[in-house]
């Protein structure tokens, strides 16, 4: 079945190189055919990597190998494959991350635990990592500074486009490069982490500080969306500072103040790629903003939010372009958050169609219904009790997401 | 757009009359051409009633009238309408709540505190009670003790099928009656309570012990079974007694031994009519059972068995006919709940398919696949953990349930 590309695609940015970085993609023939499927990046000596992973609790192979080789925060080759997850393999799963570790740490020439691991696609099958190593050297020969659309490609499996972000920021004075890419499009529920997204950097910062600033950039943008409420077992988001630019330099102890700027433009991208993956939704036809105001925390605020995002009576109301505001009171009621009837408003498209308990009198539906034929549908709603807020996306549910998931086995 | 019936539909048992229960349907025009919108049924003076209703935190104006009238423990006459919930409808839906019950309580000659309502259909817009309690004086005429039928079929919404069950007890020897009817088909994730069900019996049982079998019965049938997760504003599961068959008096103190079989009956009913809703199903073609054993407890088992309800993916790949166990174990671990991805086992119609960490030696699919093309999924989870389990029942995601909720507004 051939899925057309999302109607919410948006074209990929100039990607200039990041200085340290080389990547490339190769056809492995793991499980696709006549495409790119395994992609590598290598970095200098002395590059520094943070990652988050799923918390789902049934997580993939390489998955338990980043986490572990996290502990050294160093990095010098990522490698990734699509088409298969190597998740619920047991041993031989195990052992196929290892193998394709040491494959790449020989090409290299780098200490095995200084590489890194991601691998998208179909749940409990064998990964056939010898077709995966096989392709490593080739690839290896072949990798560039100029080669971002590749690699964006190479990691894509129901994605319907690649995606990627870039963004400069400055430290002490330094201009810096961000650049990230992602995948993903269905089993999009991330908690802590998400989707395999890799982003790279020419700063040098210390390991714990490039930790807690993706940490705190995952939690506003990827924790942020949902997709299905689906939450998969191969999430990850690795970061790879290459140390190449150099800048003043950020001391591990204190270092936080001068990266202010880095961490913005950070949020920045993991946003923007974030968005992205909900623009591929399985089937999204619409992109859906999710304001909850007036919570009694803002952790509060996210579940309703989250609760209504989730709802597949109100993706599917939203999917037929109707502003169906009771399907909205049902989600922020069954949230079990508190929630006061009688206190809430409202809004879809900037009006407020709902507000005391119930409909706005005089309330009229011209501009609403005009909203909700757009390719971006904004929901607000305040609890009216607090000063708790968050933000969700969302896409909503069609046809095309049954088409997807009902038709073959992805 | 005509929905055809479900597929998973079962026929309407013969239904007896209970004696003390006489009811009927009328066309009130509330919301639907052509058909009956509004039942009404009339009990005896003594008649007990126990309740349990929706824990959404945004219930409709008719639960809060129930909640309030129940801490009587009389009933004398039940209204239903069907088209509108009545339900974020601020001070005006509770008004036509009371005018309604203020109406059928000068019909019966009663206490207007010992009138049960419920409403179903649209949220949010007002309901026209004018039309409702304009139809009850006629509909008052034409009650009797044969029309179960009409009253199974009056509450219907997007149902496709009436549904009712009927068993008989035997408290001290001496036979009752037990006789349900339910209506419900999306919006459907009972939590304490579920949709509409009303249940009837002759026999004559204190308040406070109805409504703990009650609770128990709804624990072990509603409770255990979703549709699409989405937690509906109007559930109510309202059981009357009338106490019109003579049988040992039921002390309200130590009476609870004497209902054993009275107790497994009610049980029978409420999980036959739990599985109906399910049956019907907004969209569905399948009826899945799930099975989790091996859990830390009854409650994580439970939660396990729902996030496998519950998940979009695990839905849309039954609805496949793929025995897609990759996206059962994603389902396990987003569950939150304890788990070891190398202990689990997943079986599927009776045939075990991945157990410690992978799949089966020698698996053959074929059983698997032949039981996957019929209309009863068998799930079954065994989390090699401790002694906890639990069953839910769900239905498949179809285009059906796109095409019901996208489409229109219901």
């Amino acid at each position: 079945m051939a899925i057309p590309v999302s109607p919410l695609a948006v074209p990929l940015p100039e990607l200039p190189a990041v200085a340290g970085v080389r990547l490339g993609a190769a056809a492995a023939g793991i499980r696709y055919k006549g495409r790119t499927d395994v992609v590598m990046a290598e970095f200098p000596a002395g590059t520094t990597v943070a990652g988050v992973f799923t918390k789902n609790l049934c997580p993939g192979a390489p998955v338990d190998w980043d986490r572990a080789a996290l502990a050294n925060g160093k990095a010098r080759v990522l490698v990734v494959n699509a088409g298969n997850a190597n998740v619920f393999t047991g041993k031989a799963g195990a052992d196929a991350a290892k193998a394709t570790a040491v494959a790449a740490a020989e090409l290299v020439g780098c200490p095995v635990k200084q590489v890194f691991l991601a691998s998208t696609g179909v749940i409990g099958e064998l990964l056939p990592h010898e077709r995966l190593t096989a392709a490593l050297p080739a690839l290896h020969g072949t990798l560039s500074e100029a080669s971002w659309e590749a690699a964006a490609r190479g990691i894509m499996t129901t994605d319907t486009f690649p995606k990627a972000s870039t963004r400069v920021a400055s430290i002490g004075g330094t201009e810096v490069r961000i650049t990230g890419i992602a995948k993903g499009s269905g089993m999009i529920a991330p908690d802590m982490a998400t989707m395999l997204c890799f982003v790279f950097t020419d700063a040098k910062i210390p390991a714990e500080l490039l930790q807690s600033a993706l940490a705190k950039g995952v939690d506003g943008s990827f924790n942020c969306t949902t997709v299905d409420s689906d939450t998969s077992t191969s999430d990850t988001v690795l970061l790879f500072a290459t140390g190449q630019t150099k800048h003043k330099k950020v001391p591990a102890e204190g270092g936080a103040s001068m990266l202010r700027d880095f961490r913005a433009k950070l949020a920045d991208v993991l946003l923007d790629l974030a968005l992205q993956v909900v623009r591929d939704g399985e089937g999204a036809q619409k992109l859906i903003r999710i304001d909850v105001t007036g919570a009694v925390s803002a952790k509060s605020a996210k579940r309703v939010a989250m609760a209504i995002g989730n709802s597949p009576l109100v993706k599917t109301a939203i999917a037929g372009e109707d502003a169906n505001w009771g399907r909205i009171v049902m989600a922020v009621g069954k949230a079990g958050e508190p929630a006061d009837r009688d206190k809430l408003s409202i809004g879809v498209g900037g009006t407020w169609m709902a507000r005391d308990g119930g409909v706005v009198p005089g309330y009229d539906e011209a501009p609403v219904v005009a909203h909700m034929k757009g390719r971006e549908i904004d929901i607000a709603v305040d609890l009216g009790l607090g000063s708790g807020k968050a933000t969700v996306w969302t896409c909503d549910l069609t046809h095309g997401y049954i088409d997807i998931n009902g038709s073959y086995r992805s």
